[in-house]
């Protein structure tokens, strides 16, 4: 431990002497670009005017190891992201550790411990947000952090990697237009998060532009879950005038609305077309297949791994919020309106 | 690499002392129980006179890691299996080192130079067969090694967990004897595996016992994955005498049998049961929740943890081969034939 305090000990300093604050210390050492040109040459004059020790490189090379961690190991699409990270770790001769810490401090605290035993190299969170204690400890050991966020966190002090959430739902929407629908449900996830409400704007807004009004009872408050997808499913199927097509703003929630439209003794997409989002591997064998927009999570998995690996040597990476792509996947349960 | 180099002399060395092979030698220093009383003794004995050397205290407990190797992460199951093994590990202070090395041999070599490096403590494969060359590097380590098995391997070095895939079979079919079903399909899972040809015993045994008779035409040989289930699910409900229930032995082909009997104009289950092998998470999912066999995959991660921890502890364990229960879960796929 002596080694981080003497290390955490030099950090204040250098943020007392260049009037900055610690964080912004960190974000100089890390390579961070949002950090003024002039703050970062002042901050990287005093680390260097006083001999500031990096972690030493020999602790750095023995590791050979990221951290991988998850809230929990129970999301379906924790498989695909731990899929890219290990495919950009292996080919760098990088082990990848992957944890969940269970939302509960006493585990975050028991990895914590684990971690630092290591001396990992860096760590990529799946995570909505951090805990402050959290960020605080990470910040003190200098290790570098980046989050994958298919969910759409509001912004942090670490670069995220998400995926276009509006230019999808913008996408997926059109498609129904496209095939004739008009009456065209949407079931939202959480309002708390961002790619929720991106994802209700490029509803709205694929509407609005081919001239559709947007209508508040076609909007289901879902959550992303499975129940979620079924009960709203049900009750936009019982409206007195139902839509002819649900855009379901999450695989399992279109899953859900499958089930809702077999009990109701409907047909996917004879009777009722549904749309997901997110591109599960186990939509493909969904009955029928699901069409959905995909987000690239191995991809995002994958740029975490480089942009860890290019912050714990330093590099400077080119912005703190990296999008990749959605695209359209049309599979069987999208067709025209029963005329 | 001095100090493997030593010890693989001392063992080899050990070894001629005793009069038996090298895998024997490591065998009784991994505490394995399948080595005679006799052996064991003459061997422990010459390792204490000979001061055989262990892998250093200190280079264990700095290491604090266990790797889980995936041929692919692509397996609808290992997510399962990472929580299982993560949640005992965790709780151990010990990091778990996911990587796939992908079934080619140049992978398995980085995998191999990569873990080497970071001394772990011992090696959970999932995958069903271990390359001789990678097994003699292992034994050559002297690492411990559990095989996790959800497809059923042949006996190996290492000890294996695995499920009890002939009393799941037969309970999945007695539960559609007892709906009344009398013509049951069954599609079978690779003939090369031997869970494969336990579940196909099973389903058989449960026929003869309650006095119907086994018809080849009702099994149509799969490969567990999705396409088989529905090429499978198409043919038997083209005989002329289709049955009024599919038992498929994998939840991947399950599902191949919903899109077989949805293609076909029918409904599941008012025309057709089905019942699956697995529990994938995603089958409470499916449009009708899927009736199956669990397989208990977390659990199996748990106790291959364990047993590889036990074992870098030195302990002896019970039996080579661990078989956890699996377990029918009833959900909406079935119901009695129509009359």
């Amino acid at each position: 431990m002596s080694v981080d305090e003497s290390r955490k000990v030099t950090i204040a300093a250098i943020a007392r002497l260049a009037g900055v604050s610690v964080p912004t210390v960190s974000r100089v050492i890390n390579g961070r670009s949002d950090v003024s040109p002039q703050t970062r040459e002042r901050v990287e004059e005093l680390l260097t005017r006083h001999g500031y020790r990096r972690r030493p490189a020999s602790m750095r090379t023995s590791s050979g190891l990221i951290d991988l961690v998850f809230n929990d190991l129970d999301s379906p699409w924790a498989v695909e992201i731990i899929r890219g990270v290990e495919d950009v770790a292996h080919a760098a001769g990088i082990g990848t550790v992957v944890s969940a810490i269970h939302r509960r401090t006493a585990s975050a605290k028991q990895w914590l411990d684990n971690m630092r035993s290591r001396a990992t190299e860096g760590v990529i969170f799946v995570i909505s947000t951090l805990e402050p204690p959290l960020q605080a400890e990470l910040r003190r050991l200098n290790i570098p952090v980046v989050i994958v966020d298919p969910a759409g966190v509001p912004p942090q002090e670490a670069p995220t990697i998400g995926a276009t959430n509006w230019a999808g739902s913008l996408r997926a929407t059109e498609h129904l237009i496209g095939l004739g629908h008009r009456r065209i449900g949407f079931i939202a996830g959480p309002p708390q998060l961002m790619c929720s409400r991106a994802r209700l704007d490029g509803y709205r807004t694929a509407l609005e532009t081919a001239g559709l009004s947007f209508d508040d009872d076609l909007v289901f408050q879902g959550d992303f879950y499975h129940e979620s997808g079924f009960t709203g499913g049900s009750r936009l199927l019982q409206l007195p005038e139902p839509p002819t097509a649900i855009f379901a703003s999450s695989d399992q929630m279109a899953l859900g609305v499958y089930e809702a439209v077999r009990r109701a003794g409907l047909r996917v997409p004879d009777d009722v077309s549904v749309v997901g989002f997110d591109d599960l591997p186990e939509v493909r064998w969904s009955s029928p297949p699901l069409t959905t927009i995909r987000q690239p999570l191995a991809e995002m998995g994958m740029v975490a791994a480089r942009t860890v690996l290019r912050l714990a040597q330093r590099e400077k990476i080119e912005s703190p919020r990296i999008e990749l792509a959605t695209e359209l996947v049309v599979r069987d349960s999208t067709a025209p309106p029963r005329a």
